[in-house]
């Protein structure tokens, strides 16, 4: 097989779990694998240069933020490599410019245009192990740029995807993709296959193992990604087309997302426009507006209620406060104290009864569902924060997700 | 003018100095001038990357160094070319390969093949001060290289003749070349200006300052060199062809080498082609000769005496001992006890009288000179150790070095 093989920070975050790598990439190329690994900066390195700028500036220009941040990279792929030589192995180290890697030129959140797989062939067919240096490329004009947040799992899929990997494996501190998270239901399971499609409602739940530009990215190139642990030896979580999953469940998760806050706008005139320039004006001002709903009118009121990241919420509150003081709003109430509780399968496409079980689970246990937002593999609702982990380890039960 | 101004590790050996250096740069820059700068890695940073290499192998692929250790010059580019933005310059930071630095593909002591400075004119005609990483370039493939010791000063070099800068200015620990170490005579004084060729003497005989390759690119490029301290704003020693030198002393200055031993070949056969075969064998182990007396031939026997560096005296040895063994020398002694005290100058060309001084200097000091060499420009004189400094400042008086 033909593998690509990605560490992240920590697993490569000091020189003794470099060799252990290594000597993971070793096993894998001795059973007859060609192997291509990526790996990012060693962990805490990429926090050091960050401090270093500012400490010189608060907002230091981008270009040479790239240059200054894709060097830790660099220093973890030439080590790893002198590593795997030091066993025997015919390595190679390379930079994201040598690997091919062509990004537009948006500095520090460059998105990857193209890649040149020419240097990487050529070096599996002399049987080379290729070590990329992560998390980089360079634009048109020759600059390096960097990919953000996520961007040596983003160089994986998308070296995967470029030379047709068998797989494409995430290696990171957790074992895999789970049933919910293992802490708030002590009998969350590992999955051993989850859809593409599936695992992207996860990760923008709060799933923190795979970000969604690698999920979507690993869907639009057809990348069979595996979620596995560096530190064991255990099987991970096969991420691929819903069609390779043999026998799906109903129901594949269930997400929490502690970072929501409630914006109830009360008494909003009822009058042609007012709720769009509302949302496009947050919008406007970057903030994601997840769910939404707006109650019928009565005596020309109406009162919509919706939620946005915790983190945003002073920003949209600015913008709803303009929309007061014109009077086309009433009044307006803030709550911090909610989360949402997700149910993610692809199952239920064809299922009927799925949400019926998740509304029903949630009476049986007494919390009150403040809102509903469903898609065709979800099913999220908005509960008072104190019901979050009655709420999870019930719904886990209710759709027997420990069996 | 167009200045290109060096600074090494010592120089941006934390972010308070390299701080430091964006205001040194920034006053030049305000002065009218144009301005690219040259750094080398933090002092510190390269030794530890080469200790994180050693971690892995005792001797690591040296493309996979050249990719390692290139890394620290980017960061010091990054973070300066950061500060002085902060300042309100337009400031941008290249890597060696954007700076256009084209090398062979000896990885770890790479040499320059060209220069494209096109970058670096366009950037300077848009006003913009250039930081230029040290060390590096790339070779025809488009992988890292690095230039070896000394290389950012040949970066800083190769650039000033690519672009015809007025002035290449290198700024070090010291303030400037000296008639000799301060050290061991007080009152030896700062040379305001000296030949390449006095330099290129004074260096190859321990004047740490620059190295050699960077005085002779400096000599072939035509570059005025200046070296200078980066703590203070004192004037430096401008390095320059012998004929800008208004009014050369007779004797620029006097160096001492400690590192030198002295191999005594006894008794060696005077048949055609020993001495010939003795000094290919020890250029074929790359042991550097320097001095070299050999007697008057006597009874079909002769003498041979050479000195060579202290660090390269095991393999010498080794190398003279076959010949002892096969009998073509009777016997072998050594001496590392010995120094080498040079005269340097480009007055002694036409002057008479020079060397006869430095012969008596030392013969009313009570000095026995055991062997001596000659230059154009140079009178060195093996004597044993316990000496040097009387030699050195009984010379540097003679030639009235303190006036």
């Amino acid at each position: 097989m033909l593998i690509v093989q990605k560490f992240g920070g920590t697993s490569v975050g000091d020189l003794e779990r470099i060799q252990n790598v290594a000597n993971r990439v070793s096993e894998t190329k001795k059973k007859g694998n060609d192997v291509v690994v990526v790996v990012s900066a060693m962990s805490g390195e990429t926090n050091k240069l960050v401090g270093y700028a500012e400490y010189f500036s608060k907002n230091p220009a981008r270009a040479e933020m790239d240059m200054l941040l894709s060097s830790g990279e660099r220093v973890t792929a030439s080590l790893l490599s002198i590593a795997l030589q030091e066993m025997g192995h015919d390595a190679v180290a390379m930079t994201g410019r040598n690997a091919g890697i062509l990004t537009d030129s948006s500095h520090t959140k460059a998105r990857i245009e193209d890649i040149n797989p020419n240097a990487i062939y050529k070096a599996v067919k002399e049987g080379k192990i290729i070590v990329v240096a992560g998390f980089q490329g360079v634009n048109e004009a020759g600059i390096v740029t960097t990919l953000g947040r996520g961007g040596s799992d983003l160089s994986a899929v998308a070296i995967a995807g470029a030379i047709q990997a068998d797989l494409c494996e995430i290696f990171t501190d957790v074992s895999g993709i789970y049933t919910t998270d293992p802490r708030i239901e002590p009998k969350a399971k590992k999955l051993n296959a989850i859809s593409y499609d599936e695992m992207l409602e996860l990760a923008s739940l709060g799933a923190k193992v795979l970000q969604n530009r690698s999920v979507e990215m690993a869907k639009k190139l057809n990348v069979n990604l595996v979620t596995r642990s560096s530190f064991s030896n255990e099987e991970g979580t096969l991420i691929t087309k819903e069609e390779n999953i043999m026998e799906a469940p109903l129901v594949s998760g269930i997400a929490l997302d502690r970072n929501q806050a409630r914006i109830s706008l009360m008494g909003v005139k009822d009058k042609p426009g007012i709720a769009s320039d509302i949302f496009n004006k947050l919008a406007d001002a970057e903030v994601n507006i997840d769910v939404i709903i707006q109650n019928k009118a009565h005596d020309g009121m109406t009162n919509i209620d919706f939620t946005v990241p915790v983190s945003e919420l002073h920003d949209a509150k600015k913008i709803v406060d303009t929309f007061v003081q014109s009077g086309d709003i009433a009044d307006d109430s803030y709550n911090e104290d909610i989360c949402k509780v997700s149910v993610v399968g692809v199952g239920m496409k064809s299922h009927v009864g799925v949400a019926a079980k998740a509304f029903s689970t949630m009476a049986k246990n007494n919390i009150n569902i403040n809102m509903i937002a469903t898609s065709e593999i979800k099913i999220s609702m908005v509960v008072d924060e104190k019901y979050a982990e009655l709420a999870v380890r019930g719904l886990h039960d209710a759709y027997e997700l420990d069996k």
